[in-house]
């Protein structure tokens, strides 16, 4: 049955949020290696980058200032870093090669390093000092969806025990068991409602998804997946770039996602839902503001929990939409078009990985 | 004329590059006030944060830590800093709210701040300890190109006298001079080549633009500017984040123009262009790797420069072709479609800034 992997990814996410309010003595392990750090690099490739980018904000609230480099530039152009300089390394096979290579650098350069990934038996999990590994292994999908979840929930962990550790007062992060009561209600209304848009706009000529501090990740990794599992045209944009020029390449009856979460960013939001409105595109808005909702051409309402916490929630309407846009289309959401040779060979031939036999 | 303001904004680029191997006072005045940083955060907006990222690598190869932030983002989050940690805030009209906002705090917290801007009466060069401003103003087109290019030579002058200060090798750094002698014949190439692209490609259902390091920042640019003149589709990619999903949106018949600068992303510079065209993607290579050029639908020669300064010339046939593209599709490139109502009301909308008056 096409796409049963990728669902089964998001099925699994309940589990992997009921265990976020813990206090397991891994996140204990790994925040008394970063305990003396004096700034922290985050570096990973397509989904792993974007939880990083997540990650990098709630480290920066636990008083520990981030750099978020995507993996491959971080290997040709390392920051300046001492000693004291800690690296979180992420990637859900562990053998994402430049994710490897930044690890055992910085591993051999005495600095303190942390892995977060779902093989404890990766050459990742070995180059590094301490691995925050997802028991549950890896996921069968070609488009990751538990596993971004998962990554988020271990360094939010990692990020509230380093923050409780050093003295720091990291709000929100203390809500990290809170999505948990909302994941089950918001999955049973996703499902529905993403089959319902998935054939509303099943043939839109593009799909941009628009946020704003964490939720701009949460854009660029619902938009991956919408082009991963559907082959579609998909773009995340950080909400106040989309007001510097990006927004001229809208067209009426595209269809654009607006995450609207948090006091902070409503106005932005606001703005930006109006301007694209203006030109004629359709608007799905996602989020806790009810004027946003209200204007939009469909809505999906969030419970409002603290900001740190929100990008557990916010992924998984898009996950289901990228899902059934895929199934709309007549494919199948868990191969990534591998199932047609000219992509098969585009993927063969750009496609880097470390074996484990080499490591 | 349509399009006067965006091409007069491109040829001035070879006076811009004139300038770029001098050493005048005001760079070493701004390197002062840089020396005893720790790190330095760079933020702006649009080609202004494309800017940044390019200048984030030259303040790394200086010794200098960096880390890049959208202005916006910045406001909201801004990372935790000491007063030893300097800030580059980047704004061509010196008014955009976010990076005002970031030179007044840094300012008022007894932080160094760099301007650079191209209004030396605006508000960002009144909050900043030293402004460095190009003289000829601001420009008129709406898609910005000298001042991009203008931006690059005034940080990565600052960069180079920094380096000199601190002690750093900084290598290429010194070649600051070298593009100045390739400026011209380059655009001369270039302006009949873009209309000859514009004209076979004119009806492509995307642009997609593909760069590592520095020229993933002008891939951003490239693509903002085709989007900005000739309002259609088109995204920048880093390069091995092509490999990482985003591919699978590619569709035959769109055009993908990589970036094939350098020894470093050979590798990855071929791969990508392997799998793109395996798709059925046409290709445009800019570069100096001839083997790509040599498999490529179009090849655009650059001359082999240090990669530090590189970027003052990727920019410029993505310019030619940006703006050969609108007059090829009926547009004006000056005025991102602000001679059309739904246009005009999104910017409206959507667009923030400081008048002058109110400051």
């Amino acid at each position: 049955m096409s796409g049963v992997h990728m669902r089964a990814g998001v099925e699994a996410v309940p589990e992997v949020l009921a265990e976020a309010g813990e206090r397991p003595e891994d996140a204990r392990t790994a925040a008394a290696v970063l305990a003396g750090a004096s700034a922290v690099d985050l570096v990973g490739c397509g989904s792993s980058l974007f939880a990083a980018a997540v990650l990098g904000y709630a480290f920066d609230a636990a008083g520990l200032r981030s750099r978020v480099t995507e993996a491959y530039e971080y290997a040709g152009y390392p920051p300046p870093a001492g000693p004291a300089d800690a690296l979180i390394a992420i990637s859900h096979t562990g053998r994402t090669p430049d994710v490897v290579a930044a690890a055992r650098a910085a591993a051999a350069a005495g600095r303190p390093v942390i892995a977060i990934t779902d093989d404890g038996a990766s050459p990742l999990a070995a180059a590094a000092g301490y691995a925050l590994v997802d028991e549950r292994g890896m996921e069968s999908a070609l488009p990751k969806t538990r596993s971004y979840v998962s990554t988020l929930v271990r360094g939010l962990r990692l990020a509230r025990e380093l923050a409780a550790l050093r003295g720091a007062a990291a709000p929100g992060l203390d809500a990290l068991a809170e999505p948990a009561g909302h994941v089950g209600a918001l999955l049973a209304a996703a499902w529905p409602q993403a089959a319902d848009l998935a054939d509303r706009w099943a043939d839109a000529p593009r799909y941009v998804v628009v946020g704003a501090g964490p939720e701009h990740a949460t854009a660029l990794e619902g938009a991956l997946k919408i082009t991963e599992a559907a082959s579609v045209y998909a773009v995340g944009w950080q909400i106040e770039e989309a007001a510097h020029g990006t927004w001229v390449s809208t067209r009426a009856g595209e269809l654009a996602i607006v995450l609207a979460v948090g006091e902070r960013d409503r106005d932005a939001v606001r703005r930006t839902l109006a301007g694209l409105r203006a030109i004629g595109a359709a608007t799905w808005v996602i989020g806790d503001d009810e004027e946003a909702l209200a204007a939009a051409d469909a809505a999906t309402r969030l419970p409002a929990l603290p900001a740190p916490v929100m990008p557990l929630l916010t992924a998984l309407p898009l996950y289901c939409f990228a899902h059934q846009l895929a199934l709309g289309r007549g494919l199948d959401p868990d191969v990534m078009r591998q199932d047609e040779p000219r992509y098969r060979e585009a993927r063969t031939v750009m496609r880097r990985s470390i074996s484990t036999a080499a490591n």
